[in-house]
């Protein structure tokens, strides 16, 4: 879920209960809240608890939610995390550790990191994937001991690297509930046994994406392959100038003013045309053939 | 397809015959001589031009042919492509230029080999994709060169990066036959418009692999989903033994003996327990659930 | 320079006030703070300040400061220099944007990012390479822009890619002052034209490090190679337990303690045996052979 | 060495003789034949097994001659391993594995394809160092196993990577000959521990890379730091159009033609002006400050 922004770096709290409401219209099956999309990085810690809270009262239990509480600092981490599990939210999820790559070679400092996380409340668990770690003994084995940790409830696998995404999904033998975070390659990662799918694009074509994704899982493969072509072209025509993309097709589809990135974030985007960005919305919404 | 050798670096022509009709007999929908797999890189012009004409006349018009003729230099390619026209045969294709990565830092060296190759003579002509290339004009630009190039019918694309593969399919707009080339991917390939998959496994599990494939196409998300875990399992536990792996399993399975693969490739396999081919391979049929 | 910590995520100031005390002690030419080393990232803005503060206090104007302003955003970045400008420095640095990669392929995001810090003060300003960034007009073009910015006055390359040393180096016909960051690839950059070093292993080896690097300017080629060799081979076997050996070996040479890193960084550091770590430092120590 | 040839895939033996006897009076301390700049991989057995025998006929034992054997097949370097020592040659070098990368992740593949020439002969061994290849017990690990190798001298360094040859230095104690193969960096890899340098560019810039090298270890870092720069800003430039710029510079310097290269190496290279030509030759060439 992207969080509306003021322009100057804080989040925008009016646009932002009108923005959850808007989501759970359009058919959310969930909020996945202050992930890089989210722009949680960028925010304080207290602008980051107070999106979590509103966004908790807003959503008043209709769709679950997790709040990504990946931070430069484990100790942030856990505060953030123990936010969160005061306030009305069905689970926590967490980043790779930033900045400080694992210096040892292995995947030790994110598991340790990962660890103090997961034991810091009873909300089930849902960590990332790590990018280019390599694991001492191997990914099957990273799997294992993550399975270890308590509240370990499932993973979020931003990654294009579908044979991870495998690996990941037979070794936890059905423990982990998987959800792909790559939108261009949404029906890809069924394939791959995830169970769902968190993503940016999401914001902009939710009911499209949902209905694809549904009659792809009921084994309609030629819409899922026609659509994803599609999208993927949509994805690559906007990834360029995408925080301005998402900016205009929302305030366009939905009426929501989402505002304008935190800089560096986006800070070279483009200003896209009225007229191009309905054609972007139109190809989209045609290729998911809703209704036929 | 792999190729028979007799353990001095030269191929097995009794096994050779023998092998087509057995391939042809599993119901593979074609043959592809020559490329990784069938180790033509490391034969003589002149095993490599018998291993066509052999497997061509066993053949006899049952299945179409499509031979590989990358070489280290273009002449090389060249010839046995001309030598190919003269047998009956139904397509070429050509691996990217071995060992000498393109100076220039773009695809023009690939272009300009591809296109003597293209040019030698009137058959289809399917190249590779370009690994870590960078493209001046984009993947895009690539395509839209290859196009223009004589008798260009379509691509094999060995690689994991789907969306590559995507790029590909939506920028030839209809105009190439795309086979996918990583068999751990096979049916995710599908969701990026490949018309077709050629693999190295498929020489053990031809049968099985259709007959996925196919389900998948027709909407059998679910078994597709079910058998490619297990397959990506498999090959994963085969590869760093993958040589001795099918030389054994083609042996148990079918019969025929391939030889050991010429050093220094597969130079560090170790022989496997016949026990555990056997589950191996009865994983893989099991999961296919081949008569439901 | 390392930045003492308290356990408890902050900086611990009698320590580093006594630590800039040795630092200066030792010869250092100068003191750059609050980069990946000093945990810059990992502190509240609060106590950046701070620590920027007490060191130009103590410092009074001995040796030049550069201080590390890059963050999450450009808004704290700028504050951060803004803040270091009132105080008694002599220059800025920032690492490129932390975490969002550019998303439009290019170096345009940096780019923005460092004008707006480089404007905010009157400040030298040196600003990074970027990593594997690519560059739509190649890196020199980066350069020439880089070039235009106010206050641009060089660039800390923490690197081990040389070419890319060289290349900045030649691009910029000495108008830009470079630092490698490389500990150890020190005089190897000197011949890629780089003015000095700044790296994390001159917290425990600046005697040694700054007499080596005089003699190979010098001409003591013979003396450089066995001392990097030897100086590598101790960066390689301390490298995975990094922070507890900076710890360890400033509280044995020095007598401070620059405390614990700030989890995940150092999560899995293990404590080092006193003798070993006095075996290290005397290896690194004999081969810079001071006083002949 | 660069390999005359006749624009018809072959050898040109004549001009082959003449640069022969040019090269040794250009001063060259030996000779490395048939490696990736002798296109060695491009041409027939019986060519490599002619060049090896001509070139060790005109020299006549004046310098030391290391021929590269490095092949597809294991077979194929152990016969021109056996050949090269029946001619008057003084050691065999040879490239790891080309094309099929070690499916078993580890360095085992090369290590027994290095074995296997190592012991086909008495000659002084050479080989690469392996690429991206990882180590199963680190490239300190793979040393050792080298150093039990039969008639182990040396290896040929074909890197960026100074770290990586650093490792080498250290690992190896002494006990091995090292030639750095990446011309941009010769000077820097002396830092490193290397014995000597085997590149391309040295076919046009003999006598200028021999004398700054040399200037280089006695001392003289001020000219090397200076030279180097000059040297990679005219490699930078000339890289994308290397063929024909070695080509032209060597009839222009020395009056021998080495013909064109084998396609696709080189097929889109392109003829430089003379005035260019001349121009670099000459910016190197004053850079060297031979005569002071």
């Amino acid at each position: 879920m992207l969080t509306p922004m003021d322009g100057n770096g804080r989040p925008e709290f009016k646009q932002l209960e009108k923005w959850v409401d808007v989501l759970i219209a359009q058919g959310v099956d969930g909020l996945y809240l202050l992930g890089s999309t989210g722009q949680g990085f960028l925010l304080s810690e207290a602008d980051r608890n107070k999106v979590t809270e509103i966004t908790a009262d807003v959503n008043a239990g209709r769709v679950p939610i997790i709040v990504q509480v990946g931070s430069m600092t484990t100790q942030e981490s856990v505060r953030l995390a123990k936010h969160a599990a005061q306030c009305k939210v069905d689970g926590i999820s967490s980043v790779a550790p930033v900045y400080y790559g694992p210096t040892d070679g292995s995947s030790g400092m994110a598991l340790a990191h990962y660890g103090a996380i997961a034991s810091a409340t009873d909300l089930p668990f849902f960590p990332y994937q790590l990018g280019a770690t390599s694991f001492s003994d191997g990914l099957g084995g990273f799997i294992n001991k993550l399975l270890k940790m308590p509240n370990m409830a499932g993973m979020k696998l931003t990654t294009n690297n579908l044979l991870e995404i495998s690996t990941i999904s037979y070794s936890s033998k059905g423990e982990l509930v998987l959800f792909s975070g790559a939108d261009e390659l949404m029906c890809h990662a069924v394939l791959c046994g995830t169970n769902g799918a968190i993503g940016s694009y999401y914001n902009v074509f939710e009911p499209e994406c949902k209905h694809v994704r549904e009659a792809f899982v009921k084994g309609d493969v030629a819409l899922a392959t026609d659509f994803m072509l599609v999208f993927q072209e949509v994805i690559a025509e906007t990834l360029p100038n995408i925080w301005t993309f998402f900016r205009q097709a929302i305030q366009m589809r939905y009426g929501v003013d989402i505002g304008g990135s935190i800089a560096p974030v986006g800070n070279t985007n483009k200003v896209w045309e009225d007229k191009k960005i309905e054609e972007l919305i139109d190809r989209v919404v045609k290729a998911a053939k809703i209704g036929g």
